[in-house]
């Protein structure tokens, strides 16, 4: 059968890698690179330590399943002609390059297809892996909320009364997202520290946001919204996500519309994406939601993942990151599910290529703030 | 010389019209349409109740200057190509098609090449000018400001603080941005009479706004602010706007982020772009602005255009549109030059094809009202 790996086996690739290694060949993210040697941008995956050229392989004739024998769906600057095949096509990839790179594989003593395919990950350079259309960043983290909310409006009113109905959401900047490791200039612009007159400054509390993004692999119609049922097949996979944020200019300017030049300077997004299959395992159900959500955002088996996320802020001069937070992508109080369905209700059209950021993350813990 | 017309020649096309049409050869519009012979969407202008293919025109050589000489920018679904070409190739556009239209140009006598290029309007499909990248809505009319924060936070808090010193703005949805004409639905989404319980609706308080809308043609690269004193040769042109809203749809999910959903379910722009060139005729001082602007907004002759705007509404029973406002370009507190300069103040990258909403152009007179 295609689609299974050998029963029992767990698995195993001719690559060598650690077990507590983030990239063992249960996971084959998705991803863009520069070839080193033909010095073209193709899509790519990753086994252990080694960057493989999938465009490449696909030439080489071993992409040889239904949903991606014919065009070469890999031999692009960025993902989004993958993404726009499709759920068959994302598993027929996956599963194709399990196989492929498992111990004892026909590949495995192939030399030949081994060095023109596969490339130490420290040679090379990864790229902005998908063309990002929209970009929208939701506010789904209800500690997170209620922290922002504490500060504007003390306790009693810190959530607004909407804020457990509907996944709060803004739409932001698309062209800034760069990938992560881009150096982010400290932006300049308008502060104020009267809030009545603004002065030209450098940003003097530029600030880091933990998040994380989901992309949008397959898009609806405008007029035809997206069912929660089915809106896990429209999610292409997962990447972290560092919303730079200009908090001096931010507390100026976002009255009463929302957050702008704050924002817009730069967004920074890992060069792998994850995709749901991988994260099977790590499936957890949903934190109850208490009102329950009204019927278009109800799910039969509602569902998140655990997945452990910290950051580290490490200067020229230091030795090692320190950290200032840890965090679960658990804690989300909206699932990746019930932001997309809610973001298409009124007929709004997805597309290939779109990125939802999850907002800032914060646990309950004061530890956990990501911000 | 190349760039101008015959010295004291009123422009007078062998195409005939009116005095009153809208598009003269004083004019030259750019869009988007799909030629009924060969079914291929390409660039194109109008002239009179002509749609000019600009595409096949530049396949007959038409185009000799030196910025468009080479590869035909006008074959294209869209006009990003041509857009990112620059002033320059948008004036040399212009005054060439100006020169070959004119009265008495041997192309007047070309009836093969007027045949293949020239289309009678009501014969034609438009389609959308521009492939929109990112979308941003400002909210420059300080009457329509106020009239809003009236209704929110009563008149002696109507402005906030900040309106007067930046042009407010918030980033829109680019992928629900669709042609004039286009069938918008009604949308469905969460309502709460109450602010406290929602239902899930059809949307009942469905609104226009009246709006303009500015084309970047040539951006900017992340990190790199645009200077005020040349903001404008980055604007290709300008176009209506209707950002079609779903009052009672806002009013529950804006707080604290702003509009969402409310917005993202269909914006309309018309079919033609009007350059800032064929607007020079138009130019006029800009309102004075008090407080002055801080440096990097102030300009030396601060100008903006007296554009007049009507909105009908015509149901199917209707003979003719019933005008429901009345308003002008000038009204705008900030002009487009203002929005660019300060929507790149931190380092954000605009990009060709992004897309400058003015907000909801409100007069000082209640029947100026823009929605």
């Amino acid at each position: 059968d295609f689609f299974k790996m050998e029963a029992g086996s767990a698995l195993k690739s001719f690559v060598e890698y650690t077990s507590e290694h983030h990239f063992p060949l249960e996971n084959i993210p998705f991803g863009t690179f520069k070839n080193p040697e033909t010095n073209e941008t193709h899509c790519c995956t990753r086994i252990g330590d080694f960057v493989i050229d999938l465009a490449v392989l696909h030439d080489l004739g071993h992409f040889s399943g239904d949903h991606l024998k014919g065009e070469n769906v890999f031999n692009h600057e960025f993902l989004n002609t993958f993404m726009a095949a499709g759920r068959p096509a994302w598993t027929e990839a996956r599963v194709t390059i399990q196989n492929l790179f498992a111990e004892g594989s026909s590949f495995a003593s192939d030399e030949d297809g081994k060095s023109k395919t596969m490339f130490a990950f420290d040679k090379v350079e990864m790229t902005l892996p998908v063309n990002i259309k929209d970009y929208t960043d939701f506010y789904s983290s209800k500690h997170h909320a209620y922290n922002v909310g504490c500060m504007i409006r003390g306790p009693d009113n810190a959530l607004q009364p909407n804020y457990t109905y509907l996944p709060v959401g803004y739409h932001g900047r698309s062209s800034s997202i760069v990938l992560s490791g881009t150096d982010v200039r400290r932006p300049k612009g308008q502060v104020s520290a009267d809030k009545k007159v603004p002065t030209w400054s450098d940003c003097k509390r530029l600030d880091f946001e933990l998040e994380m993004g989901a992309y949008v692999g397959v898009g609806n119609e405008l007029g035809k919204p997206i069912k929660i049922s089915n809106s896990s097949d429209h999610i292409f996979g997962l990447s972290l996500l560092n919303d730079w944020s200009a908090r001096d200019i931010q507390v100026w300017e976002y009255v009463p519309l929302g957050p702008f030049n704050a924002k817009n300077f730069a967004s920074t997004v890992s060069p792998w994406i994850i995709t749901l299959e991988a994260l099977e395992p790590f499936k957890i159900a949903h934190q109850e939601q208490d009102p329950e959500p009204l019927p278009y955002l109800k799910e039969e088996n509602p569902s998140t993942y655990n997945i452990d996320l910290h950051v580290g802020i490490q200067s020229e001069s230091m030795d090692a990151p320190h950290e200032v937070c840890k965090s679960n992508f658990k804690h989300l109080y909206w699932n990746v599910n019930q932001q997309l369905t809610h973001h298409a209700v009124t007929g709004c059209n997805m597309s290939t290529g779109d990125f939802l950021g999850s907002g800032t993350i914060s646990g309950p813990e004061k530890s956990e703030r990501g911000c």
